[in-house]
């Protein structure tokens, strides 16, 4: 049997859905969530090359690395000579992760002009990821978003465990928003409401949006980032996109975002999420074969298929392609 | 670092979502489009045990084989004797796949309440899966449709290719609600809308059912059957769900469903969509603790690990508890 193009071209058909919008941002992960779970050392020049892979494919806003300390994340002990090599790219943001005021210096130094702060919605993730309660992590923060503003760069403050925690379970929405609407005030021009260990399911989605609104933050404000473990981030997206978020993180292949098991599930996919946006007659600026022809060549440097469903079949068919015609 | 149970129990936190049903019908589909794709020889013990657990975990409708002639499917050669050794099983109905009258002779005499027929949306694949064209096919269909309603017997239209076609690429709505609209004439009670390649999103799934609707077809007489290939499946549901669809198609583990590549992904792991529906505080009926245990029994017995994201992540977080107990 001849496999041929499943749909003519290998792209989604485009069928509109009534109530959601015409484009929408994608901020990827990759480089930064994905990459610094990988146990293998990446050289700087793949992650630069993969960086200028990602822009060439249409991505606009790519998290590029991070300033934390070397002692805990090792795998991004290189961001200051990833973003020496890279330069400045010109209709790119690279905002970097920062989790402190040295952070912020070395960032700085670099020119960077977009930070990004990692917050808890739970006091036990806060302890074990920021050696500090939530109380400690804002009062850590404060500065750092201060001085971030004060120097012109935009500043997204991420909000992690937002619809359920390992160790204490079942996250309230009050809770939620209390610490989010707190990052904002800070002066945070963007809060991305992250589901880490991927339980959520589109009512929680649904709920946790309407209950930003009803605090007096819009949906304008908010970004969201789910995982896959479970299955659910794309049917939460689509449910987070008729609530009216218009910024969707995702990682490219899917790579990263599970700290609990090596290979597992973690990020959503930038592919699986383009094809659903694209078929839903969504723009999103993105070449999806570019992006594919990207993520086949890293898994390729990681030494192991990437996680993504639509990686998975495109890369398929193209080797079948190959196949008939060989 | 100590991996506790995600979400407490290891359940879903249930928040609803306005405008979606209290309960949903899953129809399983695993013992029989899972295992027709399997390149191994599945002993007849292990079907019926396999159906026997699914029936435990709670599951109702359970399509247990397939009357077609071995010579084209020899996984399901054993189909009369699985059906001796499962015997009646109360609470619990068992569809059986019937390609022509000759199939529904075998399903008679076995004492089969419930048959599916499968029919194509699109010429070629009617031609390649059937060997005859559409009106052919229903044709052939008409006099099987005609007994078995006789018999007394509930009958199923599968509808294959609604979302796009390998060969012909794009499929008209209007086509398969016209071939859709005649298997139901013919008498099936349901229809099932395959998308058997997993290319559709969203706006897709919507159009097709209110194109359905405009034809006087409502969405209680429809089924949704959607495969993973392009992760798109979740999110797919709840499109049918939001659009009145009451009954859906999944296969237990994620097994089949995808005749292109051995170990791709295909059918949508009933796993995963037990995870949303219970997720949006929707009934199934369906112990997801016994159901991923069935899932992990088969895959070890079919030598490989399940493509379902949340058996992957249960099975891998039972693995790290009993880790740490020992």
């Amino acid at each position: 049997m001849t496999a041929t193009t499943p749909a003519g071209n290998g792209l989604p058909y485009r069928v509109p859905l009534d109530g959601l919008p015409d484009s929408v941002r994608i901020y990827e992960v990759g480089p930064r969530d994905g990459l610094q779970n990988e146990s293998a050392v990446i050289p700087v020049e793949v992650k630069a090359e993969f960086i200028r892979r990602l822009a060439a494919a249409g991505l606009t806003v790519i998290e590029a690395t991070s300033f934390v300390h070397p002692k805990w994340v090792p795998q991004l002990a290189d961001a200051d000579e990833l973003l020496d090599r890279l330069g400045p790219m010109p209709g790119v943001r690279l905002p970097v992760l920062v989790p402190n005021e040295r952070g912020l210096e070395r960032a700085l130094r670099r020119g960077v002009t977009e930070i990004a702060i990692f917050g808890s919605a739970t006091e036990t993730f806060a302890r074990r990821n920021l050696n500090r309660d939530i109380a400690g992590s804002l009062e850590m923060f404060a500065p750092v978003v201060a001085r971030a503003r004060e120097a012109g760069l935009r500043v997204r403050g991420y909000l992690s465990m937002c619809f359920g925690d390992p160790w204490e379970g079942q996250v309230p929405i009050g809770r939620v928003v209390e610490v989010g609407a707190r990052l904002l005030e800070l002066g945070c021009d963007e809060l991305s409401l992250g589901d880490t260990i991927g339980v959520g399911t589109p009512g929680h989605v649904t709920a946790l949006i309407a209950a930003f609104g009803a605090a007096g933050i819009g949906p304008e404000r908010l970004a969201v980032h789910f995982h896959d473990t479970y299955g659910q981030a794309l049917a939460n997206t689509l449910a987070a996109l008729r609530a009216g978020v218009r910024t969707v993180d995702a990682s490219a292949g899917g790579i990263g975002g599970c700290p609990y098991a090596k290979s597992a599930t973690g990020n959503l996919a930038t592919e699986d999420l383009v094809w659903m946006l694209h078929g839903l007659g969504i723009e999103t600026g993105v070449s999806l074969e570019s992006l594919v022809a990207t993520s086949v060549w890293l898994a390729e440097r990681l030494g192991r298929p990437s996680p993504s469903r639509v990686v998975q079949a495109l890369a398929r068919r193209l080797n079948e392609q190959e196949g008939s015609q060989g």
